[in-house]
């Protein structure tokens, strides 16, 4: 059996959308639904997908395990895994660590851009490593289930998550540094920590993390990933398109922004490029997962290999990491 | 199989409580989480449960299903369902219901002792019946699988949400008006209505529930259980103790006063007896559930029907009624 998922999405969700993953047979998508919401208002999240799963039954289901792809594909529908951006949603409470998971929740990003209570944010200008309270809640993720995501951290705190988790953590969403420096992309060294903590890294297709931005090549993209298969192996490789199909500008300024200042942070875009970038043309949204596996097959990748690339390396991930330890 | 299920308890709970569960046979309980509290606050108590049931995992653990409690009983374990005594953790949002559903929460009271927002409490003067949102929050609760409990609401509430539930409804802890005219206590027509939907009453062995209270023999206890199997029907019939054993009288005064009054509410007490009252000599504890089926066999009951007063009934009703419609 072979899988299409993505790590990470966080479109402005409708019927259309669902529609469109179904064309683009995908299977599982990861879906933030916090970026600064506190725990209530993270709840009032889920509540909205409960409506969308009860509304879209054919199309869509909620997924908490890696069994629970095999029966999205097995009943052409797409399962919806949650996770958050930010560790807002448990508050100063690890107790919230283990609801969260017993909600759905499968993956958590220690810190958004800035510092959190766990870790420091990529934008940060000092990184001084994961806080007392994060050594716990990774202690505490670690026993649930719940996958500590380090997309938007920091250097130091990203590597010390690597050696303090006793599971693999991952960054769901960005790409090599070498390739193209972002603040938000990884240094060699990170993607070295992933790997051999058999976590994972998912390639994304947002223009900020990407080589000459909209304008990326399909070819230059798999080429880049072809090497980073050299660098990680390719067991430690998969998608995370960050897909933020159909939503306003008004959602990246509170990506960006939230409530932590009354300024406008342009985060990866600038003053006269703040609001969302044009996706590349070979990537437009869900309906184009099969454009990625074409470009694989393209730059030489086996078979087998396009398949771990394009979900079948995330369902792996997914079975060994979504339950109690 | 047989089974020994108690259908409402809030102890003050601890190594000792949960050791005398075990020494009882009790292989189910369904446990009060909240009276007054709010969402949030509901939530803590769930991650106290947590707590528990990390420390304690060779004495409980969580119930969902009825085959949990299979699996306790094959594990030596005692399964802790959850339940509300008030619906205020929904708040005003009826998505709450299946996020309470999905954390565990398996029984919910339409009201405590006041008017909630849904239906209306045994100590109010007026009784209007199930309000707008009552009748929107049931239909939701038989959606997911969250069961009506209308102990603590009055009659025409009761026999209303009986009738608009197409699930069945219960009492969870109570006692025949007949036998003991407590305003906590069931008309024969609540009884009827109970038995008509395929519901359940629980038999309560809380002193002011009791003919007699504290003083109540076993023998009167039983007889009055046998009575109500013949109105009832044996399998509409089981227990739920509202054992509150080890807690402060603090408690109970939180119980009855909430945040809703700034006096004094004595509730089924009074000034003079304003604690929690002393359990019958027969019944002190989880450790005394054997006493009862020895009492139902002494009234004449046959061994099936202890069996199925004891526990069987209650593992029958969880079995058709924890799941989604």
């Amino acid at each position: 059996m072979n899988f299409v998922i993505d790590g990470l999405q966080y479109a402005n969700w409708s019927e259309k959308i669902f529609r469109e993953m179904r064309a683009g047979g995908v299977d599982a998508v990861h879906v933030t639904i916090a970026y600064h919401e506190n725990f209530r208002e993270m709840v009032a999240r889920i509540e909205e997908w409960n409506r969308l799963f009860e509304r879209f039954p054919e199309l869509i289901m909620q997924g908490r395990t890696a069994e629970d792809v095999t029966l999205a594909q097995d009943s052409g529908r797409t399962a919806i895994f949650f996770g958050f951006q930010n560790p807002s949603p448990i508050e100063d409470d690890i107790g919230l660590v283990e609801i969260v998971h017993t909600l759905g929740v499968r993956f958590m990003q220690l810190t958004y851009n800035n510092q959190s209570l766990l870790a420091t944010g990529c934008y940060e200008t000092e990184d001084p490593g994961v806080t007392r309270m994060g050594k716990e809640v990774i202690r505490e993720m670690n026993r649930v289930g719940l996958v500590v995501d380090m997309s938007h951290s920091s250097e130091r705190s990203t590597l010390e998550a690597a050696e303090l988790s006793a599971r693999p953590i991952v960054v769901t969403h960005a790409n090599p540094a070498s390739w193209h420096p972002a603040l938000r992309n990884k240094s060699d060294d990170v993607l070295h920590a992933l790997a051999d903590c058999n976590g994972m890294l998912g390639f994304s297709m947002y223009p900020h993390h990407l080589h000459a931005g909209s304008a990326c090549t399909l070819q230059s993209f798999c080429e880049m990933i072809a090497r980073t298969a050299d660098v990680m192996g390719v067991e430690h490789i998969a998608l995370g398109s960050d897909l933020c199909q159909d939503q306003p500008d008004s959602v990246v300024e509170w990506m960006r922004v939230g409530r932590w200042t009354k300024q406008i942070d342009y985060g990866e875009g600038s003053a006269d490029n703040a609001g969302f970038p044009q996706m590349p043309e070979w990537f437009a949204g869900n309906a184009d997962f099969p454009n990625i596996a074409a470009g694989l097959r393209q730059v030489g990748f086996a078979e087998a290999d396009v398949h771990a690339v394009m979900g079948n390396n995330w369902h792996r991930f997914f079975a060994e990491n979504f339950a109690a330890a």
